[in-house]
This record gives structure tokens, C-alpha cells and sequence, in this order.
């Protein structure tokens, strides 16, 4: 992920559209949005109708005309459509403004008769960013929103065509759950990429960390982070629609509301322990270079300390004392065997250290395969 | 931000203009603050009247008149003059302290009738500090108290004249809401800016990290846990607002309140990442410090392996046997490639040096350029 | 632990079997799980009958015949197989595919009238990974699953067979509390063998720390934190239990899963324990190899400081000056006593580091054996 | 504080005067506590009685005279005179024994008809440590006690005698409140204390890091701790004041309790803020010390990087080869330019090194003036 | 405390007596447990009988003599007498086999007519590990159980004897209080030690820091860790036995439950204070570290620059330019003041580098005397 997008990111998640002091429920959609475009599907257990609406007066027809109304809109740039469609189903001003605000944490309000529901997918442009999918429950109907395509419902909507499973035979909560379950089912993917990302570091971290590592690291914790702040609220408002009493959703569909409410756990559950990994790898990225630095000062030590002393010896005797003034004046420098004699000191001084340093165990312990291999 | 701000603030945070010890209910404004003006905004549906009030008794009459009194006052130093006001709407003495007092919490608090609101805006004067603003909502009033110009609810104001929206169909409930949500959104451009202060930091921390980023990173979280400290409370408060009974606030302006909460949470919410952010960003530094460091040693510790054997071996041929003394006293001064095999034998120990750095992969990872583009 | 297993492990725990968006209660088992292989135990207090069943249709006859049954099914291999045991049970669709993704944590779910009861269990493959038991506890009967043999249970068999302990004489809710019981207590020796390795690290820490001890104490942090992972909820599934009403769970039996209940208690306060032993460990290691250097340091220091000043001097009087041309030209050159000098001064200096050195504490504290003896 | 007070202060905190396993309620005083001075104030309305009593069987004659009566005791070293207090009042005897064990927590406890409030006031002896003061409120009187002079509640008997504000028209409920409200008002000029020490640190740690700096941060987040300690329950027990339904506390006064209450949750609030600073000074002070050890290694470095090939060079044309014996014998030195070539090649290494440290940005950074101005 | 005599303690910890699996309600008494001594006394206002009781039968004449009856068992060694006592008393199975397995939690449990309550005192073989008390309180008796000798409740049994306060004259309620009250006063001494093995530990990590101050402060966060788990489940048991309605505790004696219950809450801050202490002296250890390697790196620094610069002064005017050749090569050599113009020149060289040292200030702070003494 670059730079760039993740700003971009960042900044689109702030920024509101509508001005601090702005009158509540001004719909001031994001001008870079796409145009909406509706699709409609009614069904029951017989049959089904499904067709994409330029005019939205059309769509009056179809509400009601099966037991279920699912009204799917794919790109939030027009703001007077957005209000004509909450207007022909009763939406709340307020609930159409976080509609169009697509920076919402996942949450389920209750407006009058229908129950608003905002939840969040994992991006398809961008791993790990998310983006804003909102449902309205209502008697027989579901609206729902997304910012752009692909769309994100496409095995419910074939699921529907297909006649598999339950969803022709149940209500409107039933495909409100439906939907739900396939945009929380939608982490897993990005979590097992993430998964995969963090074995992957715990190699380099080991055998070849590098401040690349780190940054590397800290990107991946800020991904977690992103997902957690996504799917904790997430999980929140699954509790309240499985446990909370509505009359929108019916015994039979809390069953599995609380099944998807169980994903969303699994989910919690992960991402913590991705983070508690994350946090220790940057504990051993770092007890990793403090080895290093061990290693490197060590031969360092071992380097000065065997050629310091011979340097000494070398100069001692380079000294200028004139053995012509007086016996005392270095003698040896006449001896027979004085070149050999001096060359034999560095020897000895030489294996003395390395024997020191052996038996410290820095000769040992300093190669990191055999130290590695230990256990 | 300097440091004699941060100090004046804190300070200010502080020090109650009350004694420990004097009695409840005592108005001691800041003698520094400046003097009240006082605007009052009658209105209803069909007309509204606004004016700027110098003598209180004037105001007797204003109240009362139509289905909404707004009285605002800007400035917190006429003790006698606050306490006036409070005596004409019933307001209790212990919230009058605390309207003086500008270091208060976010709070809501019932006092008979009337509710307390204390909440708290950014400062304009100084960016992340914070303003106390107290609102009273009682029957059909609400009086409104901030520190100093430039008036933080100039939008709702321009609202109410130009009649858009809903306000001037709504009672006093929904006054205070729409000022409440002026004040809360006005956190979000605060929080922006540090958004992208923390995101220069990352770029600064990883490129050139220096003692000054530290400092820089510490004002950032300290920042960040001021702005919490008035947010935090902010989001209780207003949860107490649209959950808790109270006659003063009717069911359809809950939904707003709750819309308002909505927003606390999610400043909360980027609060917690900016400051999870923050403390990832110390880890990085101080890694990229050791790291910085680690290559600092490497650099010495080849400089000093590579030169060490040759000055030993320099100095080793600086000795003085006497070579006429005997054949063994260092032979190679006399020979004919002597000193060329002099330089051989120091060339020999410093390419084998540089390959066991090579193979130790000291001299490929110590350049940052190449690791940085690693992955 | 290898790194495969580890990487497989966490594959298996995120791969869901049925794909984002599937129809709910889609039995989709691991196509590498093995054939179930069905024991039906039919018993009361005065006989019992045991029978392995290939043909589920002759379960049939078995249930209800005695006060309890219980259907054992070992290997997850047949979805189709399953589905039918769940029919003769009258098993909820979404519990038969939480038995079937094997991934779930510990739980209890209310389906109708009977109770969902999710548990995890370490697994005799592979130390600290938790393979998944799932029971339905009914009117008269328990159905239970697990992934491969040998069976967990087998002891709880046994005391039916051999009529040991109060079982034969109690009801189904009994048999399902033994079972978990068998289950919780099978954590026990992992946690013993946890411990070990624990204790082994502490002095590892201490005597010779290597990169390999920070592996293997993120190795041992990792199993404590799936173990957690695995007990955390489990705990909460036996609150539920034992304190939320069911007509499936008698008092008498209550008493004994609060007996359980506080076995996993105990566990969980064992596994907290043992993490702060971890984080201390790695505390440890970092003071440990920051100590290391640190003597290292010193090493060097010390020996530099030695030898630094004898060079210099062996090279002060191995300086060319002409000592014909002037008197002031190292007239020491030529001294009677003038090399003896020279080695004196270099002792002299020699012997005063040393002991600066030995005031400030270097050359005793320097020695490992004799500070850790200290106290 | 010195050290020796540190450790006087710990010790009183545990030691309890009673041993194990003694017979609850023995009032064993601590043997160098003071013999009490009892102060007695009696008023109502229109008129207050104030006397110091030696005997307190004179003090009979004075309880339930007027609407209000006020016992004040100072020094607990007297058992028996306690104790006789104690009968006069109908106090528990295990309430006795709390006030004479003068390291409890704050707390509010009921004990038949009387409320024992125990509340801790920063001491004047010591800064940062606390004492205790125990309230009893009973129907018409309040008993306080304090360990030692100068009196906390001096201002409200002031304000007694004076007549100030409503405290002569209230009950005794009111009375206590106002005690409380002193002993927590107390703690905001310790607050600011230790905000400008915080202060100073910040600018020190920065500056001028020491291990004395350390030794003073520790203190200051260990005086936090101790504070924190004495207000977190001093908070709880206030709010079980202000909330718990008891008839010695009138709904007038809960106002005013409530407000009190507010008060601690500021101090709270500014303690845990102070808190964190803390943990960042730490934080801070350990990058400036490796910021500092870098700094440190890099002069080293440089001086070595320049001087080890200048050194080389230099023993290099030290070496004796006889140039007589051979031409490729070191014929530089019979060059007639030979010694400033050779000091020039010495020139260029340094220069050649030193563009490669200029290059690598360590010769800017490395002042630290200028990289702390940097931003 | 020994390396050997923790693993003991923790082994005890863990090992369960019953297998898994096994029936639960198995009195399975450790093999090494000693063999149990019952002391009997039955006491009331008037008189008290006390008994050593070899056979359990001679116990049915004594309870229910006077109105309390207080069963004490030393020694855990005999599953029989202990079953026997069991049913003497109709004390439930699965509490009985807590009593054996000497690893339980501190918790209270409602077995029928008797509460059963666990605790744990300080052991008195090893400081700061635990050992178990188990009570049985019923109506009109007690039957406590301990581990080892010496006996627990000494002081209580005394108090009996000398009818000293007030527990002759109260019911079994009262007797299980003076117990558990003599259980909870017990941690203090341990405590006051533990605070005092702090304080010479926060000396010497200042003083004279060393790996073995480690190992000592982390021996101590483990007893901490180790006490904590032993009292905070005490805490939870007492608030259980002081606030839930249970006819066998009396409301007078809830007075006094809460007394305790304050005890141990008292104890729980002492102990978080300490381990926040604890880990405060880790950081300063790591200070002190890092700050003492810092020294030493200044005095490596300070002496190489000093030296190097000579060294290679010397070394330049070793060289064998040959004078005679050219008047350009080293006519210094022939000078009449070059060997003290050279001398010279090294004295500029280290008094330069001394001054620079001096002003960067490595000189004044490099003493630690002096920079801890500073503020």
C-alpha cells in the first residue's frame, strides 16, 4: 500500500461533507461519487422480478407487489435521487445524511418503523481499507447502499435468482441477515492475507531485520488497527439486532443473526491476536539488532584488543635508543635472535587474547548459526 | 504551540478562582476575563427578534414573548452581572460557579428544572487547547455562556435569521442540540490538522529522525490526550442527554442528540488510532535510532579491522634489528621486492578483511538506500 | 513446534469451509477429515448396551430405550452423514455446520430444545494447538463430536462401563458435565509441560542468552496466547451454563458445572500467570544482552585505554629528530638509562589506568561470577 | 523528600497498631500519636456556642442544644477518652478502631444511624503524602477527627463564626459536606506543585538528562501513585454519598455533594494526564540518552576514521627497507618532493573522509543546536 | 527464596490428585500430605470443652452440646477421616475433595445448608508462597481444615480460652469471621517485608546496579505476581459473604465481614502500588545501564581522541625521509627546537581536544558524583 493512498485514505475518513453548524440532514454527497445507479428486486417464494430503474417513479409499482422489496443502490453522487428514494420509503433525513457521509462506524438505529444499519466491507480497490455499506429494514423492504462497484451482494442476489437455500421462502430480516453475513464473511479473505504477511515478517525479523522491517511492521499494525476500528462496532450492532426486541426481525432470523454475530467475534478474536503477534515482533526486531550490535562490537573487541599489543610490541621496538650509548639502550635489537624474539612475544600475546576471549565464549557464541541451531 | 502557552494553559486548567475552604456558590470570575456582552434571539416560526442587551432589566420583557429565547453571553467577567441573569431564569448557584469556573468537564447536571450542559470547544486562539462553553436549557429558553470573541455559534445564529432547516419550527430542546453539534464539529478540523501533523512526523521519523522529532512526537501525544480529556466526558454527557427522562427534552430531538453522541464517538474513535499512532511512532524512532547507531558501529568497526593489521604491519617493519647483527634480525628490509611484498602482504590482509565483511553481509546492509527499498 | 505445523495450524483456524456468501447451514466439511465412525451407549442404572453403528438407521431403535443415550461421533468426514444424525436429533442446520467448521470457539447456543455446546480440547497431535468437541445435550439423549481419535471421552466410557461414580444413576445433563469436565481437565498437563519450558528459559536468560531464547520465548508467549484463546470462552460457556435457567440442566448437576467452572478458572489464572513470567523473560533477556555489551565495552575501553598510551610513547622515541644537530633533539636517545626510562614510563602509565580503573568499578564488576553471587 | 521520610511514610501505611488475630474494635492507638484537644461548636441560625473541653463529660450538657453540633478532635492518643467520645455519640467500635488506625482507605460506611466517612487530606508536613481525617454525621451532630495539628477545617469555622453563606441556616448533613469539600479542595495546590516540577523535568530531561533526572522522575510518577491512591476511593465514596439514599442526607445537600464529587473527578482526571507525561518523560529521557550515545560514537568514529589511515601512512614511510639494497625499495624517500607528497597523500585521505561522513549527514546532525531548531 | 523451592511450590500448584476424568467428588489426598489432627471445641457464653479426638466417633456427642462447635483439622493426609467427617457434618463431595486438592482458588460456595469457603494464608515455611484454608461454616458449627502445623488460628482459639471480646457471646457466623479475619491479617507482615526488599532494591539499582539486580527485582514481581493471585479471588469471596443474603450469616455479623473485606482491599492497593514500583525499578535499571555504557563509551572516546592525534605525530616524525636528499624531506628533524616543537605541538592537540570535550560538557557529567548530587 503507498503513501498516497493511505493519506488519501485518511483524509477521506475525516472530512465531512456538510459544514460544522450546517443544518442536520443536509444530503451534500462526496462530488467525486459516482452516479447511483438502482437495481430492484421482488421476490417471494414463486417468483421473482428484477430490473435496473433510471426513473425512480417506476419503483412505486413494484414495492409491495411480493413479500419482499430489495432496492440496491450502487453509487452515492446524487443526493436529490438519495432523497426522492428515502422519501417514497419513509428514510430519515438524519439516517440518509450518514448514508451519503460515508465515513460511519458500523451501528443499527432505530427511525420510526424501519431499522437503519450501517456496516462496513473490506475495500476492494485497496486491501485493508473498508468502505460504508448502509441497509433500511422496513415492512418488506430493504434499501441498501454502496459507494461503487464490484458489488459487494452478488451471491445473495444469485443466491435469490437460483432459489438456493431458505432466502425465497423467509422476509425482508431474513435477506437483511443475508446481506450482513456476506459483508462480515468478507474479512476473512483479508485476514488470512494479513496472516500470511505477518509469518512472512517473522522470518525477516529473525534472519534479516532491516529498518525496512520496521516499517514494514508498523504498516501491518496500522492495517490491524484500521480493521479492528471496522469490525468492533461492527460487532456491537449485530448484538443489538439479534438481542434487541424489534418487530422487524422475527425469532427465526435472530437465530442467525447471532450465528453471523459469532463471525464477527471469530473475527475480533483474530485480529487481537494478530495485534499481540505484531506487538512482539517489533520486541524481537529489536532484541535482533541489539544482537548485532553485540556481534558487530565484539569483533570489533576481539580485532583491537589481538592488534593493539602487537602494534605496541612493532613500535617498541622501532624506538631510537642509541645501543651505541650504553648496554641498557635495547640490547635486543642486536641479539641473534631478536627479530624472532619479538615476533614470538606477538604470538604469545596474540593466542593469550584468543584464549581469554574463548574462554569468555564471545569466539563461540559470536557465529549466529551454531547459536541459532542451539535448542 | 510554545512552551509558555502550554504552561499558561495548564496553569488556567488548574487554579480554581475559589479558596479550598470558601463557600459553595461563590462567583469569582478571572480578573483577566473580559466583560459580558449579552445578545439575546427571541423567536418562533413566523418572526424573531434579536438584540444586544446592556442593561439585564430590558431582558425581563424579551422572555417569554416567543416560543424560543436564546440568551447569549460572551465574556466571564462581571461576577454581579452572571449572577443577575441567574436570578431572572432560576438558575442554581453551584452551575453558576462552574460557569465562572472555565476549567470544568463536559457534564450534563438537572437543577430543578433547568439543565446544566458544560461542554468545551477548540480554542481558537490556541489550536488544541480547548474553550468551556455552558449552556442552561429550561422552559423555552436557553442561555449560553463562552469565554471570549469570535463566537462559536455564529452559524446556528445565521440559521435561525435566514430560517433554514428546521430550527425555527422547533422548541428549546432543539436549540440547544443544533448549539451542542456546533461545538462538537468543531473538533473535527482540529483533528485533521493533527492527522497530517502525524503523518509528517512518519515521513520524518523513518527519513531523518532527530532529538527534535522526539519532542515534536511528545507535543503531538500530548496533545492528543488533551483533546481526549475533553472529549471523553463530552460523550457521556450527551449519552445522558438522549437516554436518560428528562421532560425538558422531547423524543424527536433525542434522535438528533443521539446523531451528535454519534459524532463523539467517532473523534473518540480517530482520537484512540492518532494516539495508537503516536506510540508507534516512538517505537520507530527509537529503532531507526539503534539502527542508526548499529551503522555507526559497523562503519568504525571495518575502518578499524582494516587498518589495524596494516599499521601493525607498518610498524612491524619500522623495528630496528639490527640486521648486520645477525641474518635472523629482519631479512626482508634487505630484499629486493622487500617493500613491495611489504605492500602485498597489507593489501592481502585488508581484501581478506573486506571479504569476510562481504560475507558477513556487513557492507551491503549498511548502505540504507538499498535496504530501505527492500521489499 | 516446527514452523509448518504452526503455519497449518493457522490456516486451519481461519479457512472457513463454505465460501463468503454461501447459503447458511451448508455442510461443507474438509475434504482431508476423516469417515465418522458412530458408537451409540445406551445406559441407565441397572444396564447399559454399546454398539458401534454403520447404518444410522438402526440408531433409531436404540434412542430412548434407556433413561440416557449417548451418540458419539468420531471424524467429520461426511457431511451427509451428519446431516441425517442432526435430523433423528432434530438438530438446528447452523449448529451441524459450526460441528463441521472446526474452527469455532467454545460456546453455548440455545436451539429450540436442545443445547449447542461448543469446547475445545488440546490436541495429541501437536502440543498447545486445540482440536474442536462439539455435544448436543437433549431430553434422554447427548450427541458429541470430535475430529479424530484417539477419543477424549474415553474415560468417561469407561466409568459408564464399569458403573464407577454416580453416572449410571443420573440423567443426560450429568453425562454432557462429564464430558466437559474430561475436556477442561485435559488442559491441565499442557499447562505442567508450559511451566517446564517456563522455568527452563528463566535460567537460560540468565546463564547464556542467545537469539535462540527470544525465539523460543515467542514461541512459548504464542502458545500461551492460543491456549487463552481457546480457555477465555470456554470459561464464559460454563458461566452460561451452569447460571442461566434451562429445563435441560437440573440443579443437582449445576453444582457440579460450577465445580468445572472453576477448573477453568483456574487455568486461565495459570495462563495469566505464566504470560507475566513471559513478558518478564523477555525484560530479563534485553537487561541480559544490553549487560553483555555493556561488559564488552568495557573490555575494550580497557584495553585501549592501556595500550593507546604505550604506542604513543614507543612511537615518541621512535622519532627521526637528529639528536646531532641539536642537544634539545631527545637527548633522551642517548641516556645511559634511557630505554629503562622509557619502559618505566610506560609501566607507570600503564599501572595508572589501572587503577582508575579499578576506583570506578570496572575490574570487579567486569567479572559475571563474582556479581551474580552478590546478594 | 528525603528518603528517610519515604520510608517513615511507607511504614506507617501498613503497620497496624492491632495484631493479627486480635479482637476487632481494640482502639490501640499509635504510641506517638498526640493527646487529643476536643474543640466543641454549637449553633444554629441565630446563635453558635464555641469551647475547647478538657473533661467530655461537660460535652453532654452541649449535644442536641442547638439544630447543629460539631465535635472536633485533634490527636488520637488518647484510647480511652476516644472511646468515651465514642459511647456518648453511639459510634461502632470497629468505626473507632478505623479512625484510630490512621491508614485507611477513604470510604463511607453505615453503621445504624451514623454515617463514618473516612477521607484523606494532603499532609503539611510532608508534601504528596496524606492524612487521615474520619467523619462521623449523625442526626444534629458531626464528630471529625485529625491526626495532628494545624486544623484542615479551619476555614469553615470561620465561616461559622462569621456567618458566611448558608452554612448557619443548614442541618449537620450540610455541615459534613462542608468539611469534605475542604479536605478535597486541598489537593489542587499539590496538583500544581507537581505540575510545575513535571514541568521542569520536561525542560531537564530534554536539556540536561542525568541519572539524577531519572531518580526525579520516578519520584514525581511515585508521588502520582501515592496521591492517585488517596483520591481514587475519596471519588467512590463521595459518589456513594451523593447517591445512596439514606436519611441522614437531605436531597438539598446531595447537590452539593454532587459537586464535590466533580471536584475529585477533576483532580482524578489531572493526576492520571500527569501520569502519562510522566511515563513520556521516561520515555524521552531514554532517546536522549541514546541520542546522546550516538552523538558520542559518531566523534569517535570520525576521530578514528581520520586519524587510523593518517597513522598508517605515517608508519608506512617509517618502515627501515634499505633503499640502498634495491630501487624498489621505499624510493619515495630519497624523492626530493617525497615528504609533501606523503603529506599530502595524508591530506586527501582525511578529505576523502571526511566528504564521506559530510555526504552521510553526520557531521550536520551531529550538532545538536542545530537539529533541534530544525522544525 | 531457592530456584528449587519455587519449582516445588509451582509443581504443587498444578498437579491435580484426581486423573482427568476421573469421578469427580474423589478424595485423592496427596501421598505426602501428613496425617490429620482434630482438635474439637464446643463453646458457649458460659463454658467451653476443647478436645484432641482420635476417633471421629467420640465427636456426635459434642456437636450441638453448646451453641457453637468448632471442628479443626490439621493435615490433609487421610481421605477416610476426612470423608467421614463429611458426612458426620452432610458436607457435600465435590467440596470436600477442594479441601484435598490444596490448590484452590480463595472463593465461597453455597453447598446446601453449609457454606464452604476457601482461603489462603501466608505459608510459613517459604515467605510469600501460600497455603489453603478450608471452612465449613453450618449451623452452630465450623469445620476448618489446614495443611501443615504450626495452627493458623492460634490467636482466635486463645481469644476463646480468655472469653477476650466478644466471640463467646456470638454465634458460628462470628467464630468464621475471627477466622478468616486472622487469615486475611496475616498478609500484612509478608507485605512489610516484601516493601522493604523494594526499598534496598531501589538503592541498589541506583547505587550499584548489576545482572543480579535482576534476577532480585524479578524474583520480587513474582512473589507480588504470586500474592495477588491469592488475594484478589479472597476479596471477591468476602464481598459474596458480606453482601449476599445467606440465613447462616446474621446481619450483625455482616459489620465485621465487611471489616475484613476492607483488609483485604487494603492489601490489594498495597500490592498494586508495589508491582508499579517493581516495574518503575526495571526502567531505572535499564537507565542506569544504558547510562553507565554511556560512560564508558565517553571515556573511549575521550581517550582515543586524545591519543590518536599524538600517535600519529609521533609516527609522522618516524619516518625515514631522507634528510640529505632534499631540504624539502622533514627538515624539522634538523631543527635545533624540533623535537620540543614537536612536543609542543601534541600538548596543542590534546589541550584542543580537552577543550572541546570540556565544552560539549562530556568532562563534568562524566563524574557521576557530582551529576547525582545536582539538583
Amino acid at each position: 500500500m503507498s503513501k498516497n493512498s493511505r493519506r488519501r485514505r485518511r483524509r477521506r475518513w475525516i472530512r465531512r461533507q456538510t459544514a460544522p453548524g450546517a443544518s442536520p440532514g443536509t444530503l451534500a454527497p462526496d462530488p467525486e461519487a459516482s452516479k447511483p445507479v438502482v437495481r430492484v428486486l421482488s421476490y417471494g417464494a414463486d417468483d421473482f422480478e428484477e430490473r435496473e430503474v433510471a426513473d425512480l417513479s417506476t419503483l412505486r409499482g413494484l414495492v409491495g407487489k411480493r413479500p419482499v422489496t430489495w432496492v440496491h443502490v450502487q453509487g452515492l453522487g446524487d443526493g436529490a435521487a438519495i432523497a426522492a428514494l428515502g422519501e417514497l420509503f419513509g428514510l430519515h433525513k438524519l439516517a440518509l445524511e450518514d448514508v451519503v457521509n460515508v465515513h460511519q462506524r458500523p451501528k443499527v438505529e432505530q427511525y420510526g418503523e424501519t431499522l437503519f444499519i450501517v456496516t462496513r466491507v473490506p475495500s476492494r480497490r485497496e486491501e485493508t481499507d473498508t468502505e460504508q455499506v448502509a441497509l433500511f429494514l422496513g415492512g418488506g423492504f430493504v434499501v441498501s447502499f454502496e459507494e461503487r462497484p464490484p458489488e459487494v451482494f452478488a451471491p445473495v442476489r444469485e443466491r435469490i435468482r437460483a432459489r438456493r437455500g431458505r432466502i425465497r421462502f423467509e422476509e425482508a430480516d431474513y435477506l437483511a441477515y443475508a446481506l450482513l453475513d456476506a459483508a462480515v464473511d468478507g474479512f476473512f479473505p483479508v485476514l488470512e492475507r494479513l496472516g500470511e504477511q505477518l509469518e512472512e515478517l517473522e522470518e525477516l525479523v529473525v534472519g534479516r531485520p532491516s529498518p525496512a522491517t520496521v516499517s514494514r511492521i508498523q504498516a501491518c499494525k496500522h492495517d490491524l488497527l484500521m480493521l479492528r476500528r471496522a469490525i468492533w462496532p461492527q460487532r456491537e450492532a449485530l448484538a443489538v439486532l439479534f438481542r434487541d426486541p424489534s418487530p422487524l426481525v422475527r425469532p427465526e432470523t435472530r437465530v442467525y443473526l447471532r450465528d453471523c454475530y459469532d463471525h464477527t467475534i471469530q473475527i475480533m478474536d483474530l485480529l487481537e491476536t494478530y495485534r499481540e503477534i505484531g506487538s512482539g515482533l517489533m520486541d524481537v526486531y529489536l532484541s535482533s539488532v541489539s544482537n548485532r550490535m553485540n556481534e558487530v562490537m565484539k569483533v570489533l573487541t576481539i580485532i583491537a584488543t589481538i592488534f593493539m599489543p602487537l602494534s605496541f610490541l612493532a613500535s617498541l621496538y622501532g624506538m631510537n635508543f642509541q645501543t651505541d650509548k650504553s648496554p641498557w639502550n635495547m640490547p635486543e635489537l642486536a641479539w641473534r635472535y631478536g627479530y624472532p624474539f619479538a615476533l614470538g612475544l606477538m604470538a604469545l600475546s596474540s593466542l593469550g587474547m584468543l584464549l581469554y576471549f574463548w574462554r569468555k565464549g564471545w569466539l563461540t557464541n559470536g557465529s549466529r548459526r551454531r547459536s541459532e541451531g542451539e535448542p
